[in-house]
Formats: structure tokens, C-alpha cells, sequence
């Protein structure tokens, strides 16, 4: 039998797969279980989202454009100039999803070998792609203590050598909703500009930010926007992640040429999740409001509700919906894998995801948990007295 | 400005992109182009498959499982059956398209610098894959002269060494329409048995056999279980391109669970693809016999057309909707220009696929083009009174 790859072994398996079984064998045992580990919201798609895709009036579901429909592309012009943002529609390409995205700026813009800081925690599946590819990431820590606030400068220099080639955020950050500052943004546009690397700027929470701090994206620094790969994605703005159209954007005219090589291997991008991107262009401020004051409740109800519980600490997250908080307990891995087999309250229990698997630092974010407020408020709060009740009985058993 | 990556300088830019912007300049100056070039099939999508579309109940488009909907996977263990070949819905993974199957299944079972053996002419987006992945394609030669049939065991043996881990076959074939014999698949099975290869097959045209030859899956081949990986996608038998739902499909359990860590990474194969392909598989017998007949009768109008013009010669493909085609030219390339930029006949000319661009081997099917039945029989009628005109000025011209 023929062996798989070396980089099929070293893809590291999600931490919240581990768990998923653990889930589902808890349901059968009539367990109510609250997923605080998802990042799936549960609000609607927009209404002209869902009409539009009752209404394609196709008899043949052919190939589009491998860089995606012209006329979706000219209408996203519009959306990013609301956000100050200048785009022609030949700088955007149209993928399968924000993941496309990022394996194809990894593909066309890093070489086997090639190093790519990453500050940490970061979305686990960033080092997914960086296997497939063949590219290394170096993670450059940043703390629950100090709010997950970006290092100085020293610290990234110490980590740029002559194979580093690119740096990656995510802003606002998934998992730990943080926004970076005017001041951090132009800390990271100068060293781009100094060691003239690429960034990677994953940006799909931009509608999903609570502070009156501004936003500022990759696309705003000056002077190095040929450096600059903007990662997105409607899967969150929208609540239409399974419809995976995200997008690479970039003004390097070089680099959209080699992606869009990888992009004709590929084909096409979807063709109905297109259409329906493309409609939702057209959902109403009363959509974006409505969704946007609903995240604003739902942070307050759990970040407050965190840091009432004894021992928990949360940091307030400026953006996207999710915290990473610290819990009273040593290994949290362990923590949510007994919620999910040997605890319940009111015949209920939560899943949450084990901030470790968003660390590369062996032991850090060990007693740190990523929770997602995609939940009603009502089934937040149950959630966070499930939790206090928890770590009660997690802390006080005989055998810990 | 930072360095594109050398694989996206290594990727081939596929031979009718370069044609592309002659074709839309043509059309400007308005010339009717007959499109022989593309394998987007012109028929329509299942009846079922558009009113599951019309009729899609959901308020949130949201990710679906990262192995693909478990009803559609067994529903299509029942699809399979049809064919004889016996699957259980845990060996199926749902996938972007068939290119995504592909990329995937070199991702999981080669390193960087593993080689595939390919029979050529070959798909052209192989290549493009395997230099993602890092892999190394090498070609073994088919002729157009012998039907494109498969050499002999040693002209394989000729190419294994230690770096050898697969061979690939698409059958019945792009670009040949080739079917493979019992004894070829034979052939192909004890070369994977005796050096423990992967073999790779890409079956996506098995709706499109036109021979009473039987279609021998590589699913079909014994003692071979583990090292088979079959690529699949409804691409081409519902008219569903658009839609991009592919499979991988594989007994050998390790190398499914490598898959779905990549498949995890991209979180989710497109949700309303997989609701429209479910439903496809409802799609009645009247369905497939009427494209399977109107195919039938343009592969023949086709073929008989083309052996009737002086100097052009095609094998009769088995199955697929392409052939491969030699023209009385030199540079197949250089006339499929000319025909878009300096020739027309009464108002319309032909685009063809230079073969070149399906062979690595300098100089292979240099005369010949790739031609793809998916127009109706009227307008391939008049495309090949275009072409045969077409050939007589380009043969004639003063400055040849």
C-alpha cells in the first residue's frame, strides 16, 4: 500500500474535530449542547440573497469566469469604496471562498521554504495552507495580558531572516477580535516596506467591528500596495458561508497574473454562490444594522458574563465575533472534552474550542478557550451559566 | 516589489487563453465564431436539478459538512452501483469540481518531487495540479497514427524509478476520447500492483461511451483497492459545470483521512452545488438518453465531416465529446490564430484547441487540434464547411 505524503502527516488535525464526535455522542445521550465553538453565524442571509437564488433563471449551470463574473466584480468596487478602499474590478479575483484565497496567494507568492510571521493566535487553518504549499509560519506571540496588542517591531525583526517573504494578519482578528491600531498598521506597512515582503491582510470581519477606533485596512497604507494581498470572503458578512465565494485582491498586476493561473487550473469559481454574492451587494442598511446591533448585544451579554465568572478572563474583542478567553483550569483541552462526556446542567452542556490549536508556542493558550457569540442572547446566557456550573464541577471533583 | 513564486512562473498558461482575447476581437468586428474549442457541454442542466434550485428552502446559506452532505454521498453509492462499481458513502468526499479531487489527491500522496506517469496527449490542468503539489509529470507518448491506444508494459517500465508513485489516466479521455481496453486497464493494473503505485483516475466522461466495448472502471480492477483514488464530478454528465461538485472516491482509508484534513482546511465543498447535484441524481432515463443520442449523432456528424476534408484525419474517439484531430497545416497553433484574426467565411470562422498544449513532449501534436462536439449538429455542420474553407486559403496564401 503506498504511503501518503509527508505534508498530509504534518496537516494538523483541527482541535475542534477532536471534539466534534465527543458532540455528537453527547446529543445521543439527550444532551442539549451549546456550540459556543462555531464561527457559523445564525443569522439570515439577506432577503435579495434568497430571492435572487429562487429566481436564477439558468437552464444550463455552466462554467463562469475563471476570475469571476465582470459584472459582480464592478459591484464590489462599490461595496470596498465604502470602506475608502480603490479597487478596479481587474484587481479583484473571485474565489472559492476566503480559503482559495489564501492557498493561492501562498502558491503564487512563496516558494518551498519561504517564511511567512504570523502573529498568534492565529485561524488555525492558515497553517493548513502554509503545508500545502510548501511555506513555513513563524508565529510572533501576542498575550490575553496585554489585550493581544501587536509586539514591537524588535520582535518581529528578530524573526525576519533572508527566507522570510511575507506577513499575514487578520484584522479584525479571528479568534481573538482584535483590531489592529492606526499605529500598529503603519508599524507593519513600514517593515513590508523595509524588508519589502508581502501582506497578506485577511479582512472578512471588516462589517463586525464595536469600537469607534477606525478601521484600518491593508489596502490604506501608502507605498506599498504592491505588496499588499487582500484576503475576503462574503461567508460572514452575509451569513452565506456555504455558498463559498471569497475573493483575492491585489493592485501587483505580476501577482494577479500568476494567480489567475492557478485560478484557470481550477476553472471556475461558483457560479450560483456568484449570483447570489452579487445580490447581496444589494441588501439594505436595515440588514447590515439589524445584524450589526444584534453582535453588539450579544458581545456585551458575553464578555460581561465571562468576567463574572470566577477565575475567567476575557479581554473586550474590537471586532468579529469571537473572544479568546482564560479559563480557572490547567489544560482546557481537557476541560471541553469533559464538558462534552462527563458533564451536564439542566440537561445541558457547551462546546467551545481549545485556544491551543490556535498557538503554535508549544504550552501557550493552554487554559484559553475560543468562544464564538453566534447565538441568541437568550441561549448565550444559558450558556454562560452552563459554563459557571461547569468549572464548579470541574474544579471541586474528587479525582482531579 | 517581492518575487512571484517559481511554480507560478513554472504553471502553463493553457494554449486557449492565448486564443482567447483573438476570439473576443473577432466577435467585435463581427465575425460569428464556432466555438470547437470548449468542453462546457451546451445541453441543459436536469429539469429535477432546476427545480431543486427554485425550490431551495433555506434562510441561512450556511457551510455544509466538510465531507460532503451524507444523503447525497449515499445516494450516490446508489449511482455507482448502476456501474457495477460498490461503494459505501464513507469512501466518497465531496469536492469543489474535479479539479479540486485532483489537487487533493496529489496533495495527499506526493511529495515534492514524487513523479506520476501520464499518457499523452493529456488534460492540460494535470500539469497545472502537479505543480502545485510540487509533483512531476512524465509523459508516455500515445499516437494519433495508432488510435492513441496504450503502449507496452516496458515503454512504462522505461519510466519508473524510485521516485515513481502513480500513474494517471482519464478515461474515457480528454483530450482523446479515447476508451481504455480490458486488456490496457489490465496492463495499468499490474503496473500499480508490481510497483505499489497510486493510480489516479479521472472517469468523469462515463455517461459518454459510444462503443460496445465495456467500461472498465478502475474500481473495477482487483487487488488494487488501496492504491486507487478515483476523480469524479457532475460537471460534464448533468451540463453542470457551474456548479463545482466533484468527488474523491477511495477504499484506502488512510489516504481519505489525509484528504479530509485539506478538505477540513477549506471547510466546505459549495452548499447549493451539492443540493443541486443531489437532486440531479433523480434525473430521469429520458434525460440521459436524449444527451446521450444527440452526442452519438454529433460525434458522428463530426467525425465523418472532418475525414472527408482533404488532408485532415481523426481517430473515432470512443467516448468523451472531444477527438483529436490532424490538420494539413504545420503549426496548428499559428492557424488556430490565423482563422480569428485574418479569416472568415460568410461572416463566421472556427476556434480550435492547438493539441500542442496536451502533450509536454517538444513538438508532439504540433498538426494537430483538439475538437469538442458540444455545439448543435447544424452549427458543427457549417463549422466544418468553415474549416475546410479555412484550410484551402490558409494552404493557398501568397505569403505561406
Amino acid at each position: 500500500m503506498p504511503k501518503i505524503s509527508d505534508r498530509a502527516i504534518e496537516m494538523p488535525a483541527s482541535p475542534i474535530r477532536k471534539l466534534a464526535p465527543l458532540a455528537t455522542a453527547a446529543k445521543e445521550r439527550g444532551v442539549h449542547v451549546y456550540h459556543l465553538n462555531i464561527g457559523q453565524p445564525d443569522l439570515p442571509s439577506p432577503g435579495v440573497a434568497l430571492e435572487a437564488l429562487a429566481h436564477i433563471d439558468r437552464k444550463v449551470l455552466e462554467y463562469s469566469p475563471s476570475q469571476g463574473f465582470r459584472s459582480y466584480r464592478e459591484k464590489l468596487t462599490k461595496y470596498y469604496e465604502g470602506y475608502n478602499i480603490h479597487l478596479d474590478a481587474d484587481d479583484i479575483i473571485v474565489t472559492a471562498g476566503g480559503s482559495e484565497a489564501v492557498l493561492f496567494a501562498f502558491l503564487s507568492c512563496l516558494n518551498p521554504g519561504d517564511e511567512i510571521i504570523v502573529p498568534e493566535p492565529a485561524y488555525a487553518n492558515y497553517m493548513a495552507f502554509a503545508i500545502s504549499a510548501g511555506a513555513k509560519i513563524r508565529t510572533i506571540a501576542t498575550t490575553i495580558e496585554e489585550g493581544f496588542s501587536l509586539p514591537k517591531v524588535e520582535k518581529f525583526e528578530e524573526l525576519i531572516n533572508e527566507r522570510t517573504r511575507a506577513i499575514l494578519i487578520c484584522n479584525p482578528n479571528n479568534p481573538t477580535g482584535y483590531l489592529y491600531t492606526r499605529r500598529e498598521m503603519m508599524q507593519i506597512r513600514d517593515l513590508v516596506k523595509r524588508y519589502d515582503l508581502y501582506l497578506f491582510s485577511d479582512e472578512v470581519y471588516r462589517e463586525f467591528i464595536y469600537t469607534g477606533s477606525p478601521y484600518i485596512s491593508a489596502c490604506h497604507l501608502e507605498g506599498i500596495e504592491d505588496n499588499v494581498v487582500l484576503i475576503d470572503s462574503v461567508s460572514k458578512r452575509y451569513s452565506e458561508c456555504g455558498i463559498r465565494i471569497g475573493a483575492l485582491i491585489t493592485k501587483n498586476k505580476t501577482v494577479r497574473e500568476a494567480v489567475m493561473k492557478f485560478c484557470q487550473a481550477r476553472l471556475s469559481p461558483p457560479l450560483i454562490g456568484q449570483l447570489v454574492a452579487e445580490a447581496s451587494l444589494d441588501a439594505t442598511e436595515d440588514y447590515a444594522r439589524e445584524v450589526y446591533d444584534e453582535y453588539v448585544e450579544r458581545r456585551k451579554c458575553l464578555i460581561d458574563g465571562l468576567n463574572r465568572i470566577p477565575g475567567c478572563y476575557s479581554p473586550i474583542p474590537m471586532g468579529a465575533f469571537y473572544t479568546v478567553a482564560k479559563l480557572p483550569v490547567d489544560d482546557a483541552e481537557r476541560f471541553c472534552a469533559w464538558c462534552l462526556t462527563d458533564f451536564s446542567y439542566e440537561g445541558a452542556t457547551v462546546m467551545m474550542a481549545p485556544a491551543a490549536g490556535f498557538y503554535t508556542t508549544p504550552g501557550a493558550g493552554r487554559d484559553q478557550v475560543r468562544i464564538a457569540y453566534v447565538l441568541k442572547k437568550e441561549d448565550l446566557r444559558q450558556a454562560l451559566v452552563v459554563l459557571r456550573k461547569a468549572l464548579e464541577a470541574y474544579n471541586s471533583r474528587a479525582n482531579k
